[in-house]
């Protein structure tokens, strides 16, 4: 076999672990916890499916190489909860170094393409990335929902914390954001979600 | 939230089911047993990184929705083990079945672009096809090998077997099978594979 294919049967192999990095969120049911991989699985699935309300022409292919590559470098930086603040100031020195290995044991051509996926991923700027975080969001927000915001409730997560984050769905669907808007009001007013300041939720953009 | 895209989530939300479809893989280690979403994600990774192999110029795009879904219907029809001779025997009527029944959640049109794509997996006659089932065979193919072959061990498989299914790699691409043909051959060096008329081994065109 040539070096070119090893390496890359190598690095192949090496995403397996990626199948025992687990989340915070629980498969419906509720289940056990559910593992990086299968969060990437699922939300490229999504992304195809709702391609038709990304804000523009996205180039689903890379869409959806995106969403299945975008939490590799968790194989060695781990899972960072969105919601821990603390691991989040780490988050990015952490990942970033992770990326370098992971990728070193691919050629030179495609390591440079798939840290430039990452990167674009993470930069957040074009149609495809933004899309690909919508789904980021839309994934858990669906399995959450479904277990009566178990997950929300079992961490002490907020309201003003969830729309922090699932607002930037608007960003890449104003369609979808809104989808996300009518699922969080509905848990609000089931009581799975709460206002750290209900006197202020008039001004909270929602 | 109107009524195509709530059908689009249900549908969604039904695919989280399949992680906890459980194949006959064990995962490098040799950890757990493998589920099929995991599988699916992996696949779809390893097409995109050796399409470069594919015998033809194939529609990345199709080819990662293809390996993402290819096992959808494994939901209700269960895993199919393929050196489980029985078991094939009843396995495309149940996988119909199951078919008919999980794209029925989704709006007419997108029921019937997925009911397409998993017919064309199945006819595996387009590049697109071949070079998914290729992956579907090279994807486990890593892990026993990872693993001394201990999910052919522990199930008595043959090398005979081993070789009638991944040689159908072949047909997506000529250089991924050789790749396959020097793994094998190492594995039957090892004696993690026996020939079953070992008098034989020299007609089996390996």
């Amino acid at each position: 076999m040539d070096e070119r294919l090893e390496k890359q049967l190598a690095f192949a192999l090496e995403l397996d672990k990626e199948k025992s990095v687990f989340r915070r969120t629980h498969l419906s049911g509720p289940g056990r916890l559910e593992n990086d991989a299968e969060h990437a699985w699922h939300m490229a699935i999504m992304a195809y499916l709702l391609r038709e309300y990304a804000d523009g022409e996205a180039d689903i292919a890379r869409v959806l190489i995106m969403c299945l590559i975008h939490d590799v470098v968790e194989i060695y930086a781990g899972d960072t909860y969105c919601y821990d603040a603390e691991g989040v100031k780490t988050q990015k020195a952490r990942e970033e170094a992770a990326k370098e290995k992971i990728f070193a044991l691919l050629p030179d051509d495609q390591r440079a393409e798939l840290t430039a996926i990452i990167d674009e991923f993470e930069a957040g700027e074009t149609l495809e990335a933004r899309f690909a975080h919508a789904m980021d969001n839309m994934q858990p927000l669906l399995l959450i929902n479904s277990n009566d915001g178990c997950d929300w409730k079992d961490n002490g997560i907020s309201a003003d914390k969830v729309y922090r984050r699932q607002g930037r769905t608007r960003l890449g669907s104003e369609k979808l954001f809104e989808a996300t808007d009518a699922i969080l009001r509905e848990n609000i007013r089931k009581g799975n979600l709460y206002w750290e300041d209900p006197e202020g939720k008039e001004d909270k953009n929602v």
